[in-house]
């Protein structure tokens, strides 16, 4: 039997998303997003809800750029420190003791410590309400040679990404193969 | 040291969301889609970002409505089916033996056997390239009582959902619990 419990924002899994960004100092920030996903394959695109009130809001408006960086099961703690602290008032990296690098495409700075990252080109705003949508085609990936598949392709099982759980507000790893994707349905098929 | 692997389609973990609709004869339709994510908190919205070639884009933009179907990990099969082939060619409820149930709430079908499923209202339709992300307004979520928390949240170890991974192509189950959000990264605080 299913039960109605309201308009909350719950689907599984949702990611955790580290927003690089530089502010008008050019001092790089970084912030935790799990509002966000995939949104385009040609162009490829990424699109990401942020807070107005937060700094990296301010931040994508006015570089017009951003990296997304995925984090390894062991950064799980600085991820959600990103995601507590406003860079208003703290030096993330500093704190951290992470790396800041300068994208050379595009005008935000990625994590060199986390295993993959996407550079982000800002290419449509949408107000939505109390978040901000932003759309950034993504310019280039860059992944750790150590955590790549045989095809030089990052394989997850070797980069290990953590999930965030919005009901539970927890994060959980990566569990079990369950199957090939366009293959194991094939079964149904007429 | 890390490698550009080129503007590819890659974040980890993207969700598996069977989107259903009805076409214009009022026939229950569903798809899989994992371009998409969680968009706002108020009002709370979910994107999803789907192919005009799809029998779904149709039938989205017809009736303004959809419903999000969050899989257990022993619907793998069948949310990799509702990928593969197309509503136009298949009865895909009727080829896997699972039942549309009506939204008494937007004009969409849900799949009574599935854990947790979404309902809403298309608010803004957005074009990107090959895919259009539609952002529907949560209207109410609904979840089997069976696979609720002490205070009737879903429960992820419970309705043990599963992921996609978009650079093997293949399915994953949810794994351990690597800590509480907003909490966790606190040792990093000045």
């Amino acid at each position: 039997m299913k039960n109605s419990i309201g308009a909350k924002t719950i689907i599984y899994p949702t990611p955790v998303l580290i927003v690089g960004t530089y502010d008008k100092d050019e001092k790089p920030n970084v912030m935790a997003a799990a509002w966000g996903g995939i949104s385009c394959s040609n162009p490829p695109c990424v699109s990401i809800s942020l807070r107005e009130a937060t700094y990296s809001h301010g931040n994508i408006k006015l570089n017009k750029a951003f990296t997304l960086n995925i984090p390894s099961k062991d950064q799980v703690t600085e991820a959600d420190y990103f995601g507590i602290v406003s860079g208003r008032d703290e030096d993330k990296f500093a704190s951290t003791g992470l790396t800041p690098v300068a994208s050379e495409l595009v005008d935000a700075p990625y994590i060199d410590e986390f295993p993959l990252i996407l550079e982000l080109k800002l290419v449509n705003t949408l107000e939505l309400g109390l978040h901000t949508q932003f759309t950034g085609e993504i310019m280039d990936i860059k992944v750790d040679t150590e955590f790549t598949d045989a095809r030089g392709n990052p394989d997850i099982k070797k980069i290990k990404p953590i999930l965030y759980d919005p009901s539970g507000m927890a994060y959980y790893g990566i569990g079990e193969f369950m199957g090939r994707a366009f293959s194991i349905g094939k079964k149904f098929k007429d």
